[in-house]
């Protein structure tokens, strides 16, 4: 059984790996994969926006730990999510917003049953004492049910939409890679049968797609779908995030 | 079989990839879980630190081998330890000072049999060639005591307490995590039954200690008993370490 | 099977996990290794010699996974090469060189069948798409024979070797590690039996090798065979990198 870690807890500090010891204790079998430790700390959105477009690429029967948790220590929920055939661990804060609004059905359970958490729980590191613990169970075929009752008040959290107007799309870019890539919330559906396009953002134009990296010259910026299958804006052989310069939110408008 | 990495290499250098393939070619069953490997170079007071708080998170049978190893190379010896039903393998320069002086028993072996080393050993590179092989040969089910004979001379070194005076307890800031949040050591146990205290460091006074980070506004200071399990100065949603500023020795003083 | 991953991705983003989810996808018992995903990016000279140095260290039959693909989304072909006893599945621009040129025999496929590919084909994630699924299908016992046919022809490159003249060999500093050793392009071989050496680098000179660090003063520069078995110039409890300092293509000269 995969078991998938998605945090903002960094390599650096041994977060990670205990969460993996809790886990390995538990379920001795987990396949343990990590998505990433690296969401900016407490980005909800940003965590929200990767697990979206990682889930896909996961076999059916998954297990999804998501701990990006700036609530840890009150009272907010603990959830766990079945969602096309994955199951999913996470704080009810909105970072499954995505995954449960692109999915035609999802059940989500209040998981507050202590007897699956470990005995201690920490005020500040419920990775650990309590998201591991759930995964590793849900891994050796603990149902979700055993775990909490249904739930249906959650925080659903709103997803920003691109705006369409007449001849215009206005969106914003939501994460860039580490390659500088800029990736906005444009999907490739929506540029579907739009014809000639026009791309602004700051202050350049850029005419059309390409297909490739290559098809412009170093340095020189482009549009493209990217591997999110959304639209990004990439430099080639360059950061668009540097050169252009780019930054979080900054809006990109599309004219056709 | 879990075999833990604990090292100051990096992910960025081949270094702890080519580890592991070391212990798979030697034990092809072997489940890798990496602790940290950002321990900062050469630093085996942080490495004892993170090894002490997160060994009791991993199943009993555990190997943890630890790699922060400035006298590679030299005439330091490398060590196996069995301590509360785990195994560790290090070199012999008080990396595991935490492990083995809270433990009730341990035994320490001098591990120096060759043939548990790759066949060529390297000046600069021990992890690879000798404390991966032996923790690959401990996952086989090799006893220590057929690498090594036991060790009644060994690095011991120092672990710097806190100063208990009447009224007042004084430590030190001995880690940062990736929040920028300060870990003292003084532990929980240190401020049980204390009833009211006050905390000072640097210029701020902190009153109380807080159950979750929410208890303070965003952008303040809080004290809190972290998931080390000792005081930890944190600020809401912000960097303990750049906000306040503190530094690693920065002292901090307990009034009760 | 083991299938390790060499990538310019980095571990910030997703793509080296969605990597492992379309591996364990294919072959659950896939065991699955970083060698790194801190390449600088596109930067095929550094990944194949960290491939070059690291591979020797898997046991026979692992399948290296290298994708550092400035070409991605062009014409470029896709190779499968056996070499030693190990499977390679990389992009055809020359990141195989030194392991094929090191090598007596070795077989070069051109990995065309993309039954054997995930069905959507990105502009900008081959490792995704087409490379993942290689080396899975590979873990699984497909032959490289029944994914494409042999290949003559592909991106051979050249390697900088030294310049030998009379009485002094002429190398360059080809790589950096986290500890700031700089590592040189200059062989144990080719040292081997020349006596005393004096070793001209900036406006350092260095007398002899040692064989640990600990040979000189702390912050001293020295010159020693490091682990990737070429000569490396360091700073003891220091960087050489930043004290001496040094960078890439730095020329080192060996008189003799």
């Amino acid at each position: 059984m995969i078991i998938t870690l998605l945090t903002d807890f960094g390599l650096s500090d041994p977060y990670a790996g205990v969460m993996k010891g809790v886990i390995l204790g538990i379920c001795p079998e987990a396949r343990l994969v990590d998505i990433s430790h690296d969401i900016t700390p407490q980005n909800i959105e940003m965590a929200a926006f990767i697990l979206e477009k990682s889930v896909p690429y996961f076999p059916t029967d998954t297990i999804h730990c998501v701990v990006v948790d700036p609530g840890v220590g009150t009272s907010r929920k603990v959830l766990i999510a079945r969602v096309k055939g994955h199951l999913f661990v996470a704080p009810d804060n909105g970072v499954l917003k995505r995954i449960i609004n692109t999915a035609q059905a999802h059940e989500v359970f209040h998981a507050d049953r202590a007897e699956f958490f470990l005995k201690k729980i920490s005020a500040t590191f419920h990775g650990r004492d309590i998201f591991a613990p759930l995964a590793a169970h849900l891994a050796n075929g603990v149902k979700p049910e055993q775990i909490g009752e249904p739930l249906d008040q959650y925080v659903r959290g709103e997803i920003r939409e691109p705006e369409l107007q007449k001849g215009r799309i206005t969106g914003e870019i939501i994460y860039f890679d580490r390659f500088g890539n800029a990736v906005t919330n444009i999907s490739r559906t929506m540029l579907k049968g739009l014809g000639n396009i026009r791309i602004d953002i700051r202050h350049h134009t850029i005419q059309g797609l390409v297909s490739a990296y290559s098809q412009v010259k170093p340095g020189e910026p482009l549009a493209i779908i990217g591997s999110f299958e959304n639209l990004e804006i990439a430099v080639r052989e360059g950061s668009a995030r540097e050169q252009i310069p780019l930054k979080y939110g900054d809006k990109i408008t599309v004219l056709f």
